[in-house]
């Protein structure tokens, strides 16, 4: 195992692709774009599709296989393997987490479709960048993610309601951030809500759904955003036979800069 | 007077010029930029104008006279004549409002500096063009605003703090107008502050410091704007011997659009 960051989306690959580097991928290859990845067969493809483009906020797709068993992503990077090119994947059979593997070699299938959605690491290195404290990272835990009401769009076998992430900011930082995140609408783009938690259907901040709370110190308010675990959830309900993610934080990596997203 | 509203800035400063149009400029030349007026002598002139340099959110400087005496503002219109085109003028003396009068033809002197800054009004047509409620507009009262006790940067005499607007919105509409507002940095772009008053200085929404009270309902939180008025406070404080301005809500009509201050 490297102890070392790769320092560019293909030197990262490399690394993953060889057994080199199997812990999250957070923090590597500062300035590349990291994606969420969903592995489905042909036949649900075309509806999960329609799913991420009726719910662009929590599901923005960057790439998708150019035909059925092709395992790159030309659109995000020249040498993207996907059934290789993340430190570890989840398997789901009928909607259930099976387990978790270094690589897909022995599970691909001439009609499986890969989809990359965009992940807000590429808005918190925004939020850094300008100055504005993004807690968890500061905390060094996972952001909070919980489920909403929110209901998605359905389509097909794809539905739920949308998971969302939180971060707590003073409303001037807030501002600033819903700014920033505005210009990224591949990677979440602007939050869908701030203030109370209740208004969309969360209870307890203390108790997430999924990562670690946070601190939420005087005078802050939790901004929320549209967040990854969405399509993950939609895969559960979904129910299908066999269906492949990365595992959380363990992102395939591109040749794409993050700042190279940002619409203005 | 007439009743009905010009529809082109040029077409409102004729009508105002002749003395046809007295009335406030709200909803007049609809799509034409109006702007707030400060006239000083030129011994004041360059510590104003780093005042507002130095204070860009409460005192966004659209344009100044070309030169000391000029009425003209070729910057805004060919035909601007700043002594004439506002439906009502304030004559202020040691920092104190003296009168309102209609022109300020009998007392403008070579010596004398107009500055225009923008108007709220721009952002509010954006705002409801793009579906979101301006909660004054819809109960057809002027927009509460109120002081705050945030300092503004001082300059020579020109001192105080920023002077902000309200206006009350659910988060998710709050979240489109900090992206809409934040397109038109010269009409004092983002919001300032949302939420809590009294984190800014606030103590009671319902009595506003100038304009009137809106109702704020369940769900909705206060957005605050940086707000025009600031620059009045300012000059209250400098008490120069002789200043003028536009009597609120009777402002400057130009012959910019509003959509020509969007920066992206």
């Amino acid at each position: 195992m490297k102890d070392h960051c790769p320092d560019t989306g293909a030197a990262a690959r490399a690394d993953i692709r060889q057994g080199l580097w199997r812990k999250p991928t957070s923090g590597i290859a500062p300035g590349f774009v990291q994606c969420n990845l969903v592995i489905l067969d042909t036949g649900a493809a075309s509806d999960f599709l329609r799913f991420c483009q009726t719910n662009p906020k929590p599901c923005p797709l960057l790439a998708m296989s150019p035909e059925p068993g092709d395992p790159t992503l030309p659109a995000l990077g020249a040498s993207i393997d996907v059934r290789t090119d993340c430190p570890s994947y989840r398997i789901w059979t009928q909607g259930a987490l099976t387990t978790e593997c270094d690589n897909l070699l022995d599970h691909w299938q001439s009609d499986h479709v890969a989809f990359a959605l965009g992940c807000s690491f590429s808005f918190e290195e925004a939020l850094i960048a300008a100055g504005v404290e993004v807690r968890h990272i500061t905390e060094g835990v996972n952001v909070p993610m919980y489920r909403t009401h929110l209901p998605c769009e359905s389509s097909g076998v794809f539905r739920g309601t949308m998971v969302v992430s939180m971060r707590p900011m003073k409303p001037a930082q807030a501002i600033r951030a819903i700014q920033i995140c505005a210009r990224f609408p591949t990677v979440h783009g602007a939050p869908i809500h701030f203030g109370q938690p209740e208004a969309i259907g969360i209870n307890d901040l203390t108790a997430p759904d999924f990562g670690e709370a946070v601190s939420i110190r005087e005078g802050e308010v939790p901004v929320f955003w549209a967040c990854g675990v969405t399509p993950q959830v939609a895969l559960e309900n979904a129910k299908l036979p066999l269906a492949f993610t990365h595992t959380p934080g363990h992102m395939l990596i591109t040749d794409l800069r993050n700042a190279e997203l940002a619409v203005n």
